[in-house]
């Protein structure tokens, strides 16, 4: 167990000599940096907080920090799941939220340079005005870049075009021992050593600070097009999915939500427009897929294939949204699950399982017998395409003690199964420091040693993030 | 530097109690152990060899050789290029090109589960039965899949599809202790921990030995078609190809080649398919690229496109092959070029950098002046979509000691120019023991210490494949 020291004020003095006014302590610290969006695991302010606007900053905040045996957390936009950027061993916060400039383009090679401090849905929205995507499209659109790649955060697209591992090129990085050094280059293939470019993408901030991305750009396509289709039971729905995959139908965006989820979400926000029967007959689950062309002619043959899959496949209807006015009505339900779920909820925790896409309704069925016996609210959705699936388990009459033991029972059920049908712990928000145990327990001792093995190669004092990933404090 | 002792006979007798009759000594252990396809690099034959069947007779053996501190290599097909299957400190060596079953096919999860010792073609061709493909491509068809894996070997496909790295979504490893572990799931996306899978996937034989591997598939694409496009010169072809790839047309394939190499590969295979002249003007420099969808119709259109911003961009002319028969013509010309330079050449080095596309022809030109001073023969080719090259120092008449010295300039040059204009050093062959020195210059010593820190976490002996990657002996 490593041993920490604490701030002094010779300390400050030296922060300030490199960050001068953007070094804050006590009142001063902004009160959010004690926390993420799932506070339930844990929350502390730093002891100071510091506003970097460089590498050579942050190379040189990390050597001082590592001489001295300080722990450092670094921070950027704060929207994680999972406490990993919670200053826990308290010492010196970093907050690269306003190393926030998009540096540069080259796209002839299909890249963007930026800052980690951008964020995601900034870096979105500059790069289609160059006729550009960038593919990651997790639900948060305010996440920063340096944070998504720290997760390797997946999102919607993920089905068709891969989580941002598969879109970040290389990376500048200072390690806890203050060196600056670059992963990666701007090259699509490699196999030029061990990647450690791949070590940092999902290492949620303790194995280096990330201080600029090289990202992968692809062509926009030119058209979209989106299906809301209706089942009357959960089995149906799931089961369409390899169906719909394995017909060349390629589709950007492959989400499923079952009744109630949808239902909740329409009341919150005041507007309905899945249906909820059909004949009679209640919809039980619904998918709701995109497609996206670079020819607009091409998307009437893929959405007629796709309506006679799924109709084949036991669907009720086909509702087809094909103006940007539809499309954002479609999925607006699904952009409000989360923040429909946290405004209707006082205690709050999730998880993000990843299983094998055949596994999801399987899973979910398990998942809801465990409702019964829990005394909280579960509510499911998720990513049919890829088998990531989010569970958020609510009260708001529970004691906080007794929802979390209520939970931890659950939610080691729940992460048992998923480890049983072949599954992972998350499937994009990660580990931090709600999930460790979970992690533990379903890779094994040998894994959790290489990896705490690794964090030690990297950070010989670990100082950087303690607590986090695989390293308990 | 660690210290490795002998295999006694005592040992043998161990290792025969595990694998009986497939351990081998002295003049019964294959001559073919002692090398791979670039012996330049040095050879030496194992003290034993033992053709493993399964995971726990590796583990077995991995257990024995740790606690007696026996060096152990990993051979599959023996088709690598960087001499990082040969047993340069002696020791045990385990063929794995036995442990050759695909294992089972899960096709609604999109993946296939095999042994290490099946060849990628014989994956290619049992998948693509099933209407699947296995998209990585890389020119030598008869390497085990073990091997493309820990060189994350990229190929012709590429561009469109993605190295190795893209199709691994999990493995079953033997650790150099003799520990079993697996990692990675049959999901598609995941944030649990530390990527441990992308740091096996290139590492060459270095952190554990592979037993089992579950890759990723997608639908065969159902059509192809192939163009041949003679340029002028060099830096026209190459500054076609950002066009080709930002004007939404998604080459499968996209490789560029000089005048040089193509009359030397036809000539090799007495078959002229290329064309020499166009109008009187002598061609300097092709691409051959090839598309595929999933819909025969949908190509029409592309040709069209391609062959209008290609002659837009200064192509003499644009060459379509649309059958079997001519797609197959086109591609066995550049599906030669190393087989005609091995049987042209006495004294063979080669490099494999990976740069920048729009550097492409920057750096040849820089090649191509060294070549004048080098007192031996460069033929280069390589993956245009990507920016892999390969280049081939050739001689017939130098001592062996003078060609070494001369080829450890030319690279020495190579290599800094390619680091210098953002490169790496191998695009897909690796660094085996043949190019630690220049990937250490390349990446710096605070890398290399990583890597070498990284490989003692999972090694603690350093018994696995000394010498190699980032280790030297």
């Amino acid at each position: 167990m490593a041993q920490y020291n604490s701030v002094t004020p010779e300390l400050i003095e030296k922060f300030k000599a490199i960050a001068g006014s953007r070094v804050a302590t006590g009142e001063d610290i902004n009160p959010d940096f004690a926390r993420d969006e799932m506070p339930i695991y844990g929350t502390r302010l730093p002891d100071v907080s510091i506003d970097v606007m460089s590498t050579e900053e942050v190379s040189a905040i990390m050597k001082i920090c590592n001489e001295n045996k300080i722990p450092v957390t670094v921070r950027g936009a704060g929207t994680g799941l999972v406490g990993a950027c919670v200053p826990i061993a308290g010492g010196v916060l970093l907050n690269t939220a306003k190393m926030k400039k998009i540096l540069s383009y080259d796209l002839e090679n299909f890249v963007v340079t930026v800052q980690p401090g951008v964020l995601l849905n900034e870096l979105a929205e500059d790069s289609l005005k160059k006729g550009y995507m960038y593919p990651p499209d997790p639900g948060e659109k305010f996440a920063c870049l340096g944070g998504n790649v720290s997760t390797n955060a997946g999102g919607m697209r993920a089905v068709k075009y891969g989580a941002t591992r598969d879109y970040v090129r290389a990376m500048t990085v200072v390690l806890p021992t203050g060196e600056i050094v670059k992963f990666g280059a701007t090259v699509s293939k490699t196999s030029s050593g061990y990647s450690l470019l791949n070590l940092m993408i999902g290492s949620e901030g303790t194995l280096g600070v990330i201080t600029e991305l090289t990202l992968k750009l692809i062509p926009a396509p030119v058209a979209t097009v989106s299906l809301v289709i209706p089942f009357a039971d959960l089995d149906t729905c799931i089961a369409t999915v390899p169906k719909i995959l394995q017909n060349h139908l390629k589709p950007q965006a492959l989400e499923f939500m079952e009744r109630k989820i949808v239902i909740s979400s329409e009341e919150f926000l005041g507007k309905a427009v899945f249906p909820r029967s059909f004949n009679g007959e209640d919809v039980g689950a619904y998918i709701l897929c995109t497609f996206d062309s670079d020819n607009r002619d091409e998307l009437d043959p893929i959405i007629e294939k796709a309506a006679d899959i799924v109709l084949e496949a036991g669907a009720m209807d086909v509702l087809v949204a094909d103006t940007p006015d539809k499309i954002r009505d479609a999925w607006a339900a699904r952009s409000s699950f989360l923040e429909g779920i946290e405004e209707q909820t006082k205690l709050l925790d999730e998880c993000d399982v990843v299983v094998p896409v055949t596994e999801i309704a399987n899973f979910l069925h398990y998942v809801n017998t465990l409702e019964a016996e829990s005394g909280f609210k579960v509510q499911s959705f998720g990513h049919a395409g890829d088998g990531n699936l989010h569970i958020y388990t609510c009260s708001n009459d529970m004691e906080l003690d007794v929802f979390k033991a209520h939970v931890a029972t659950f939610m080691e059920k729940v992460y048992a199964k998923a480890t049983e049908l072949g599954g992972q712990i998350s499937g994009e928000h990660g580990i931090g420091m709600g999930k460790i145990d979970y992690l533990s327990k379903s890779l094994g001792p040998v894994n959790m040693r290489l990896m705490e093995g690794v964090k030690n190669v990297f950070d010989p004092n670990m100082i950087l993030n303690p607590g986090k990933v695989c390293y308990k404090m």
